[in-house]
C-alpha cells in the first residue's frame, strides 16, 4: 500500500492521506474488514509523522469508513458511510445524515444544505480584531466563569437591539445561552416532561425534532405554508390535544424561507391565548432581515411567547453565542440550569461579541451580508425556475430556498450532485418522523459555485425549448 | 437620593453606582418595596449615561436586591440577598450559596471558598498569544461549527497527555465537552434514567448533586476518608442497593482535598468488577500534580471507568474545554447527545487549547501552578494550625483544605468572614442533601491575602500559649 503525498500541494498531508485512503476503500482496493497498517508502519512507509497519520484515520472512523478495535488496530468498515445502516437506538447514532455537513472528513464537498454561510462571507477582519482587542483587555474574559445570566454588558447590548425590534426585554429578561439550540435544549428541559404534547412545524428544524424525540416529548404537526403554519389544522390540534407549547420560526422558515403575514401572527396570538399555549419563537435568522417585519415577541402582549436569537449565523458558529428572552421567574430556572448543566458558558466569547455589538462592527457587518444574500437569493431563483426546478415559494430573504425537480426522488438528487461535487442535506431531515421527501433546502449562499450550477442544470428538466 | 460617582476613581461609574445603592438598602434607607427612580431620572440626577443606570439596577437584580416589575420599573427587592429565603422548585432556583461565588455583584469580596484559582496567577500572555495566533490563523477557527467529537487536532494533544498519565485513550475513544460539568451532564442524561441509584462521595461536588437530583437520580452516599471512598460503607451499599455508577474524584477530591491510595484504588476496582458498577472518575486537578498517582483510569483493564477532564481548572475557565475518555460505541452516542442539545463545542476554544498543549506553554504554566500552589499549601496548613483550626486531613497537593474551627457553626463563621471582606461557601453545600456543616473549604490559592490572613485569626481558637 503506498500513496503518493505531496509536500508541497497546499491541500495538508493530513487531507491527502486520508482521501487516498478512502479512496481506496470506495475503490474496494480495501474490503471491508481489511486490517490498516500499524500507524508506526504508514507513517515509516509514507515518511510522514504518526501524528499524521493518527489523525488521518481518526478522521475516516469519525467518517464510518474505519473501525478502531482497541488493542488490534485499525480496520475497514463493515458497514460502511453512505451504505444503508441499521437504526440505532431512538435518538439515534447519527444514523442518518443529519450530521454529515458537520464531518471534517467532507470538506472538498461543496455542502448546499448546509446551515450557515461560507467563511469567505463573514466578518472576518472585525471579529479577529475585536479577539485581539479583547485578549488585551480585562484578565478576566480570558480566564473567569461567566455568571449565570451571561455578561451584564452583553445582555444590555442585546437589549438595546431587541428595542430596535420593538420587543420589550429589559436586561433582566434575558439569559445567554450556546446558540439557540442550547437555548432549546433549557427550554424543553424545564418546561417539559417525556409524555407532554407540543407543536412543531412540517418541514422545520431537525434538531429540534432530535431534541423533543430525546426527551419522550410527542410532536403533533402543523404544515407550514407560504405565509405560516397552517392555521386550520392548527386550531383542529389545539382542540383535540391541548399541546403545551409551539416552536415556530417567524422570519426565513427553516427550511421553507417562508415568513409569517401579520393576518396569520394575529390569528396565532388569538388561538394562543383562546387555548393558553406558550410560543417559543426561534428567530435566529432575524439580522438577515432589515425594517419592519411580523414577529409574534413584538406583538406579544401576555408574556406568551418565549424569544430566542442567536449570533451563530451572522457572525460566527464557532464561538457559541445565542440567547433567550423569557418572564423573570422563567429565566432564573434557566439560569439554575445552565449553571447544573454546564456552569455557564464562555465569558470571552459574550466579551467578544458584546464589544462587535457596542461598536457598530456587527451591524456593518450583517448589512453587507444582507445585501450580497439578496443578490444571490435572485440569482439563484432565476437559475432554478430556468432548470425547470419547482420552488416551494420564493422567500423574501434569508439563506434558504425549499425547491425540488418534479419527478426526481432524493437518491437521484443525491447521486447528481455527488457527481458533481456537491453534498445535499435530505429533504426526509426536515420532517418530524424522517419521511422521505424530493424537497431540498438550498442555501443561496452556495448556489454560484461551479459545482452548484452544474448541479442545477443536470438535475433540472428545463422545459422544452 | 444622590450618590457621590467619582469619574477619576479606577473603579467604573456602574459598580461605583450599584455599590452605593446596594449599601442604601442594606443600611434600609431604602426599604423593601420601594420604588426606585426611573432610569432616565437617576441618569440625568446623576449625571451619567441610562446604560450605567442601566448595568447597575441590573447588577442588583441578579444580586437579588431588585426586583423588575414588568412595565411598573425597579423595586427594592422585599426577600433580600442573605436572608432566608424559600425553598423552590426540588432542583433549586439558586435558593442557597451555591452560585453566590459566581454573582458579579460580588467582585469586592475575597472568595475564599471558591473553585478556582486567582486570575493573577493564570497564563495572561500565554493565553492571550495563543488566542491572538488562532485570530490569524485559518478563518475556520472563528466561523465554523466544530465536528460532533471535537476538533481532531485537540484530540490528539489530549490522548498524548493521557499517553503520559499511563491512560490508554487513543483520539476516537476521546469527545470534547464545554467542561466537566457538561460531560457529567452529556453522561447523566445518556447513561441514567430518573430512579436509577448511584453512588456519590461524600461530602462531594455539589454540582454533581444538583445534576443528579434534577434527573431524578436516587444518591446513595459513600463517606469520603484520608485514603478514598470508606470500603465497608461502600460494599454495604453495593450489596443493598446495585446502584448503576460511582462518581469519584481519585486526586485532591473536592472539598476534602484527599487523593485515593494504590490499595483502595485497587480494591475499588475489585469491588466495581464483583458488582458490574461502571466508575466516573472526574479527574479534573490532574494537571495539579507531577509524578506518578493512583488513578482508576490508569488500572482498569475492563473499560470499566470513563474519565474525565478539564482545562477549567489549570487553564481558563472562561473558554469552556473539557474532556471525557469512554469506549467509542458510548462516546458516540454522547457525540449525537452534544450536537442535539447544543450543536457541539467552540472551534475557537478547542483551537486555542489544542495550541497551548502543543507548543508546550501549557505545561510551562502548569509546572509554575503547581510550585505556587505547594507554597500557598504548605503556609496555609501552618497558618491555620497556628490559629487552633481542625484540618480534616493534609493534602499532598491541589487547591483545597477542609477544615473547621471546633465549635464554631457556619453562621458563626460567615459573619466574621464577611466582616473581614471574606466570602466563605457553606460546607452544606458539599453534602448530597445540604444538611448543616461546620466544615469549610478553603482553597489556598487566596489564603496569604490579608482578609484571610484576619480571617483565619479572628475565627481560630488558638491554644492557650
Amino acid at each position: 500500500m503506498h500513496f503518493s503525498l505531496d509536500r508541497h500541494h497546499p491541500t495538508p498531508l493530513v487531507q491527502q492521506l486520508s482521501e487516498q485512503l478512502q479512496a481506496w476503500i470506495e475503490q474496494q482496493r480495501l474490503r471491508p474488514g481489511a486490517r490498516l497498517p500499524s500507524i508506526r508502519a504508514l507513517a515509516k512507509a509514507q515518511g510522514v509523522s504518526a501524528s499524521c497519520v493518527i489523525e488521518a484515520y481518526d478522521r475516516l472512523v469519525a467518517g464510518g469508513w474505519l473501525e478502531a478495535r482497541h488493542g488490534a488496530g485499525f480496520f475497514v468498515a463493515t458497514r460502511q458511510a453512505g451504505a444503508q445502516r441499521e437504526v440505532g437506538e431512538s435518538w439515534g447514532e447519527a444514523t442518518d445524515g443529519r450530521w454529515r455537513q458537520f464531518r471534517e472528513d467532507q470538506a472538498a464537498l461543496l455542502k448546499l444544505g448546509c446551515g450557515w454561510l461560507p467563511v469567505a462571507w463573514r466578518a472576518e477582519a472585525e471579529l479577529a480584531q475585536a479577539i485581539r482587542q479583547v485578549s488585551r483587555g480585562a484578565a478576566e474574559a480570558l480566564f473567569d466563569y461567566c455568571p449565570p445570566q451571561g455578561l451584564a454588558s452583553l445582555r444590555l447590548q442585546l437589549h438595546k437591539g431587541l428595542v430596535r425590534r420593538d420587543i420589550a426585554a429589559e436586561p433582566e429578561r434575558i439569559i445567554t445561552t450556546q446558540g439557540a439550540s442550547h437555548a432549546l435544549d433549557l427550554l424543553v428541559r424545564t418546561l417539559l416532561v417525556p409524555g407532554d404534547t407540543v407543536l412543531v412545524e412540517r418541514p422545520g428544524y431537525y434538531n429540534l425534532y432530535n431534541l423533543l424525540r430525546l426527551h419522550g416529548v410527542r410532536m403533533l404537526e402543523v404544515p407550514r405554508g407560504a405565509s405560516g403554519p397552517d392555521l386550520v389544522a392548527l386550531e383542529q390540534l389545539l382542540a383535540a390535544h391541548r399541546p403545551r407549547c409551539l416552536f415556530i420560526n417567524s422570519l426565513y422558515q427553516n427550511p421553507t424561507g417562508t415568513s409569517l403575514t401579520p393576518k396569520v401572527a394575529y390569528r396565532l396570538l388569538e388561538l394562543a391565548r383562546e387555548h393558553d399555549l406558550r410560543i417559543i419563537e426561534d428567530d435566529l435568522y432575524a439580522d438577515f432581515q432589515d425594517g419592519p417585519a411580523t414577529r409574534l415577541a413584538t406583538l406579544d402582549s401576555e408574556q406568551r411567547v418565549i424569544y430566542l436569537g442567536s449570533l451563530s449565523k451572522t457572525l460566527s458558529s464557532s464561538l457559541r453565542v445565542g440567547y433567550l428572552v423569557a418572564e423573570p421567574a422563567l429565566v432564573a430556572r434557566l439560569a439554575e440550569l445552565k449553571m447544573v448543566s454546564g456552569i455557564g458558558t464562555s465569558r470571552f466569547a459574550e466579551q467578544v461579541v458584546g464589544q462587535m455589538l457596542a461598536n457598530g462592527s456587527y451591524r456593518k457587518s450583517v448589512q453587507r451580508l444582507r445585501t450580497r444574500l439578496g443578490q444571490h437569493m435572485a440569482k439563484v431563483l432565476g437559475q432554478l425556475e430556468a432548470n425547470g426546478w419547482e420552488v416551494f415559494c420564493e422567500p423574501s430573504g434569508g439563506m434558504f430556498v425549499w425547491a425540488r425537480v418534479p419527478g426526481r426522488d432524493f437518491a437521484e438528487l443525491d447521486a447528481l450532485a455527488l457527481a458533481n461535487g456537491v453534498l445535499l442535506t435530505p429533504g426526509s431531515a426536515f420532517d418530524p418522523q424522517g419521511r422521505a421527501s424530493d424537497w431540498l433546502r438550498i442555501n443561496v449562499a452556495y448556489g454560484q459555485d461551479v459545482r452548484a450550477q452544474a448541479f442545477f442544470q443536470h438535475a433540472g428538466r428545463p422545459p422544452a425549448a
